[in-house]
């Protein structure tokens, strides 16, 4: 840890990204900040740049490229999705920081692997869409990716120094979020409002719909699938809703380790950065007295459907997972502009599934036309 | 573990010698039992010996030495005190299980160390007594030191492959025993009946006892205090009645590992056996969706004054733990004995204490007349 790193940030404006440079800001030594995109709030990109002078910023909403270029005379800016790419393949950097939402964070981690450039990644979406795709990139450029999600973080401190043969299964916990104790009747009349009340987390409000529908879980298990090169039937999910525990491996000899802490993404996604080493942060310390009590139940398949939807996705393969993923994305959004109803989510991703075309071995351009496709279909159904 | 192991097995008609003959019994390829020692119970010895063909036995009852021998004529069979540390000190083995009972395991402990074999230890009392002399000469001669207890098998498990820098704390968990929730009033009046019938654990009666006065956590601490190289400022005791989480790691980064399973030394017997590897079994597998629930609690300092009496022994050093260990192993038979109340045994190894005359760097010497002398001051108490 005593060279510095170089770090690209993409998605530096969301609260991945925010708590991110919150690291490097207290390890300025250890990091160096490269490259930052934001989607949209250029007003917070170009705070960051004048604190963090990286060598290059790219702004999505190409409407304020003027904006961002003025303020930033010194930094080279681009724009658009373009620009997006262009900084995502820049090979100048050690670890790139994928922080983006949904779906279009997958091509930026492609380009990142392609420059053998390293990757934490946030973006679960890249590997629940392109998983066996993405490891084969990963192995021919021989680069290194660490998960930044806090159930897949710890899963990885949890089988530091371990065998992987000795993995008898993965245990992935989830909150059970807003909805765990409402019952099944009452998910008709479900607002906006109640499924961005999260009871444990603050995250983006794509994340928090997951979460209340639970396909969150789903798109989770896919993920661990891939990073962790297990099949689906060793990888369970208990709610457990204090939060606290952040998932666990089970071992042949039923020796279970757990990686538990204050439900804040600040640990997980520093670990990405520090991995191997556990960083000094006087951040608020886990008291388990105080806390007093952890709780865990099975989940219910049948009040939350997504999960059902993603196991079947894994299991049925090739490009199952790519239009549950896109699917589910465009469904929340027009379930948080209120176009549709929360029981219509899992309803809509079912009829996606059955109407496209499917694919044994999607390759990049096959994933890309399916997302497109399945955008559409969302839209007009 | 491809290669077959040698072990001698100290102490092995107790619990955990019997569990660890049965682990070996699973993987006769991979364990090969040489040497088996036991206190009194010659049957069940030469029944162990008749299946496992041990180079040598030795039984500590003397007056059973003939019944051994003529039921193991082509075993060579040996007897007494002088017979455990002879077998202790044999070269031709690669691990000594210790699984004694008391301070008297301490010496098998040294003898092992100076033949060069490696230790899975389950004699806590070892470490309690000579924690800084072992450690030297674990050094000295190049020898592996194993925990067995289920809560330092949970940090050493831990703690595989991250730097010992990073730590911040160990978070040793405890049942709270019997008692936890009886008033302390009360405690005047506890039977052996009552103290004996601990909640979770399957032991031995001293340990039991230890349990209900806490002692247990205590002694553990002082043993963690010397396998993890950490001061007692850094070891933290945290009661939790279910016993699943045999206990934690903090990192420096607000990150906690913890090690979780049902109440069983099966599972921290055979991983001080195949350690780095755990080995398939096809034991009850830890459930928490049926479990339900995991509490916590601060430990109770005033009601089981034996914790605050072993961080004290901790502070103070020397000749101190040595004391501590002893008398509290006197009171323990004693109070088993139905000779002296439950609150007397924290009295008495106060008493013991305080007369004691303190050795600031205690030699082999100093500690096997400490252990004489306790034992006496004790016994006319």
């Amino acid at each position: 840890m005593s060279v510095t790193k170089n770090i690209s940030v993409l998605g530096a404006t969301g609260s991945i990204g925010v708590n991110a440079l919150n690291v490097v800001r207290s390890y300025p030594d250890l990091y160096r900040i490269k490259y930052l995109t934001a989607h949209s709030q250029a007003d917070l990109l170009i705070e960051q740049a004048l604190e963090f002078s990286p060598k290059a910023v790219s702004i999505g909403d190409a409407n304020q490229y003027e904006k961002v270029k003025q303020a930033l005379p010194e930094v080279e800016v681009l724009s658009g999705r373009n620009g997006l790419l262009e900084l995502a393949g820049r090979d100048d950097v050690d670890t790139m920081l994928n922080a983006l939402v949904g779906s279009a964070g997958m091509e930026p981690t492609i380009k990142s692997i392609q420059a053998g450039v390293d990757i934490a990644l946030s973006n679960k979406e890249s590997l629940v869409m392109a998983g066996d795709y993405i490891n084969g990139l990963l192995k021919k450029y021989e680069v290194d990716l660490y998960p930044v999600d806090s159930e897949h973080s710890a899963i990885w401190q949890c089988l530091l120094g371990e065998s992987p043969e000795d993995i008898k299964r993965l245990v992935v916990t989830g909150s059970g979020g807003p909805f765990r104790t409402l019952p099944i009747e009452s998910f008709i009349n479900i607002t906006v409002d109640q499924a961005l009340n999260h009871p444990n987390w603050a995250m983006g409000r794509k994340i928090t719909i997951d979460s209340a529908t639970m396909m969150n879980k789903g798109l989770e298990v896919i993920e661990a699938r891939w990073l962790f090169h297990l099949p689906a039937e060793k990888i369970d999910i208990v709610i457990h809703p204090q939060s606290i525990i952040h998932s666990m491996v089970e071992f042949l000899d039923g020796s279970v380790k757990a990686q538990l802490g204050l439900p804040d993404m600040k640990i997980p996604i520093q670990y990405a950065l520090s991995y191997p080493r556990h960083l000094k942060q006087d951040w608020e310390q886990l008291d388990l007295a105080k806390i007093g009590s952890l709780t865990f139940e099975a989940p219910d398949l049948k009040k939350f459907k997504c999960i059902q939807l993603a196991f079947d996705a894994l299991e049925e393969g090739g490009s199952v997972p790519v239009v549950l993923n896109v699917a589910n994305e465009e469904a929340v959004y027009r379930f948080l502009n209120e176009e549709i109803s929360f029981n219509a989510i899992p309803e809509l991703i079912t009829k996606a599934i059955d109407a496209h075309e499917f694919v044994e071995h999607p390759e990049l351009n096959d994933i890309l036309a399916l997302e497109q496709w399945t955008q559409a279909f969302i839209k007009r159904s």
